[in-house]
């Protein structure tokens, strides 16, 4: 596909930006970990098109990253559940948050937090809990996510 | 700048998206980690258009993660070295090159390997080093890139 290859990269971050690096991929991964699973879910929570949004979708389904699920039987309804293969990008995409924390806090209010669950420790560089130093993985991160102009939703936890 | 911001997304993620997630930015700021802060150079191991890489440099420059150096007066000649913002995100790049080795090995060869300096350990996940144990950082690491369709180079270090 035009635009996200890196042609005469052999470097596997490259390999890896070809599969997460267009624009979205990783908002949607992002929101899977959290639990906003299902097609009109994301939509909402990401305010993209239904067609960049499906496209997405079946690009991280056809790459193993995400399983599609029925949920529902009459009408036929699905949501996208992480794989261990696009729960292996969580490093990523926590390093991502606190960088942007840091460098770039959200305007109007703190930045969003990553906690550990029931432990209520933050999240090291090392994503380890600063409280009680044990190594966090995806499903023992909460975030609070909030959305600019809009009222504070309810802390959403990153489930598998 | 069109195509590039997350609007309506708060989140960390998003806004460390909009400074890093555009085409060949990560990988201009990977090539930099690893001693390859020149214009021509750079040019020649990305293979991107002058353009491309101009406007990235320039961005990373804006955004404080590259630093613009003089290394020659006349003609007046400049090296991009990475800030200690844009070092930050050596572990969103590590954690890349991980998974990308993992699920996507480069054809025709092992994929690309990165080993503690000195030491020769491999990198863990948690970018600890795996023989003695240390915490790595971007100039303890040494990486032995390959190009497709090239004979090896040497190894090329990631140094500040």
């Amino acid at each position: 596909m035009l635009g996200r290859t890196y042609p005469d990269q052999a470097c596997s971050i490259a390999r890896a930006l070809e599969v997460v690096g267009e624009r979205w991929t990783l908002l949607v991964l992002r929101d899977t970990y959290r639990g906003i699973r299902r097609f009109d879910d994301l939509l909402a929570s990401l305010g993209i098109t239904r067609g960049v949004l499906a496209a997405r979708l079946s690009w991280l389904v056809d790459e193993g990253l995400l399983e599609r699920r029925a949920y529902q039987a009459r009408p036929e309804r699905f949501e996208y559940v992480p794989t261990a293969k696009g729960l292996e990008l969580w490093p990523v995409l926590m390093h991502l948050l606190l960088w942007g924390d840091r460098y770039y806090p959200a305007p109007g209010g703190p930045p969003q937090v990553a906690q550990h669950k029931g432990c209520g420790g933050r999240i090291s560089p090392q994503l380890t809990c600063d409280r009680c130093g044990r190594q966090l993985g995806p499903t023992d991160v909460t975030v609070q996510p909030r959305r600019r102009r809009s009222h504070p939703r309810p802390a959403a936890q990153l489930t598998r």
